[in-house]
């Protein structure tokens, strides 16, 4: 048995399901999380239901952290984070920084699943007024209203009859430098219409898109039960301006599919912003010397066929710390990163016997 | 250490990443392939390359099936298939049907990475007239031509000057059935449209699409490369009718942005066929009692938080018998089913130590 765990940086969704899988593999992990509590942005963003099937947020991460919990192979460390690194793996030396001062720690093996942020659309020229109109809102706003079992117009607290979505705000656009796809935005922005559809039948939700990237199962899970269940309005426009007018808000732009000009009133516009590497993500990036790929996120080796490996032997990438990820990639990554950590460190304790 | 191996069904991306891996945590592996070589879909369908880096499919899944040979732990058995199954993990009796007769084997755990299958357009009440005309082919006879370095028209041996894509054939289609979105398509095709433009500067290339499903890095690295540098037309737009007019094929339809009629002759065209379940997929379900998710893929429990646990103890999915998979997805799911089958395995041997 080696006597240095597997640190695992970040405690959402890639994360928890590593530290379950090292343990499940019989080697000791640390788990080191800056928040103070485990869940990672589904808790500490309050999502309300998660994607595809709309399961609590809160407990389907809870039932995550409760399969961590009282383990005696897995050291849990909540309001913590890594200030120094050094040495290599298997003997990397990690200070890590928590409310009762600094310890040292040896790790065996590291995984960084410091997952993402949401982008700020202010970034964005003001666009689309963000901090100009209270009714203009994140994906982000409306999963805390969801969470709360409420969702009303910020300037008025009363409900709204008339929502709408726009997609890709901080995704797909060169003007601000974010060139990929953040993956999940089509996905989170439909179910988070389903749900104010449930909680106000009255409301009319519209979602501006410029493809609807339903992949896989979502296409009938999610999208066509949205538009057909639900009877969501999917408009494939560009939206280039939003102004006040009275009381409301109001949407410019252009129907694509229509080829006429679009300009409706709404209560509230959520705008759908997609992901960036988090602050974390970056810092532990620098800290153990992981190459950025293009995008800023932290870059594996072999591309497609290599998921969860970094240039850095013993050193693991999972979940969004690697580029934009669903659930789904998350919890893949996740286990794919126990597996590869743990078996870095039977490796290494073979040498030494050797 | 068990004595009774991780029995991993198919030999493609998913089967030879978690035999890899299982490996690397000490236990061992039998790995079935019912084809006479490793390599799985890429290889036996002659992929060219893969997506999204445009890395050669041989020298890809060479070095993959490479990291497997020659290891002690290892058992590699092509031209192989299962016909029977009985008891339970880790006590599981299956006999292996190979060229030299059968043969009994006690397997501990089973990871079942029996992949999709290419959606068969003949089955699409022959509207493509991918039985009729020699050139509408799909993506899977150009992936055959690039591979073999050329690209011609089927009923001349000449290269085309002006080809087309049809998106979604055999995906996102309740008509035949087919409700889900194969994921994989746009990128593909995408890809492929840019090799033929690598290969033949003077031919056009125009893609027909609902949504282009460009995730993640897949945004920059393949279909804003595809327009920029390639020149690649995509067009969105529906395909009702594929006709012949003297030796070339006629596309009709409707251009959806422009909201105008459609008819454009073709060299050739080319049919984005998505992903079915394979026969094997759904024999090993029926064979190890592995229910069928809604789509005929095999069910993970927990959704998208448990991707490759079945309901069957020590039974574990990966790659595209669960559901349209990336080379991405397929790669993490081979790891994180490793991690899981060898914990499976650890848990046992404990309990028989105990």
């Amino acid at each position: 048995m080696p006597e240095n765990p597997v640190l695992i940086i970040g405690g959402g969704p890639a994360g928890l399901e590593a530290a379950r899988g090292v343990a499940d593999l019989g080697y000791p992990v640390t788990i080191v999380e800056k928040e103070d509590r485990l869940g990672g942005t589904p808790i500490h963003c309050d999502y309300a239901a998660l994607t595809p099937n709309l399961i609590n947020a809160e407990e389907a991460m809870g039932a995550m952290v409760k399969k961590i919990e009282n383990d005696p192979l897995i050291d849990i460390r909540t309001s913590t984070e890594i200030t120094t690194a050094s040495g290599n793996a298997p003997e990397l030396q990690v200070t890590l920084k928590g409310q009762s001062g600094e310890e040292q720690l040896n790790a065996g093996s590291v995984i960084v699943a410091t997952g993402f942020k949401h982008f700020d659309p202010g970034k964005e020229t003001q666009m689309y007024g963000y901090y100009e109109f209270d009714d203009v809102i994140t994906l982000v706003d409306t999963e805390r209203m969801l969470k709360a079992g409420k969702f009303v117009r910020p300037s008025t607290g009363e409900p709204p009859k008339q929502v709408c979505f726009i997609q890709c705000v901080g995704s797909r656009d060169r003007q601000i430098g974010n060139q990929w796809c953040s993956k999940v935005c089509c996905g989170i922005a439909s179910k988070e219409a389903i749900e104010i559809r449930k909680m106000l039948p009255e409301c009319r939700v519209f979602v501006f898109y410029i493809d609807m990237r339903m992949y896989g199962f979502w296409e009938d899970e999610i999208y066509w039960k949205a538009q057909e269940e639900y009877k969501i309005n999917f408009i494939r426009g560009i939206v280039t301006e939003i102004t006040r007018r009275g009381d409301q808000v109001v949407v410019k732009g252009e129907d694509t599919t229509m080829g006429r000009p679009l300009e409706a009133p709404m209560d509230v516009v959520i705008l759908s912003v997609g992901m960036e590497p988090s602050e974390g993500t970056t810092q532990m990036a620098k800290m153990f010397n992981l190459p950025f790929e293009s995008h800023g996120y932290i870059e594996s080796i072999g591309g497609a066929l290599n998921t969860v490996v970094t240039p850095v032997p013993g050193i693991f990438v999972a979940g969004a710390a690697g580029g934009p990820a669903d659930l789904e990639d998350s919890v893949s990554m996740g286990g794919a990163a126990a597996m590869k950590a743990s078996a870095f460190l039977r490796k290494a304790s073979l040498k030494v016997a050797a």
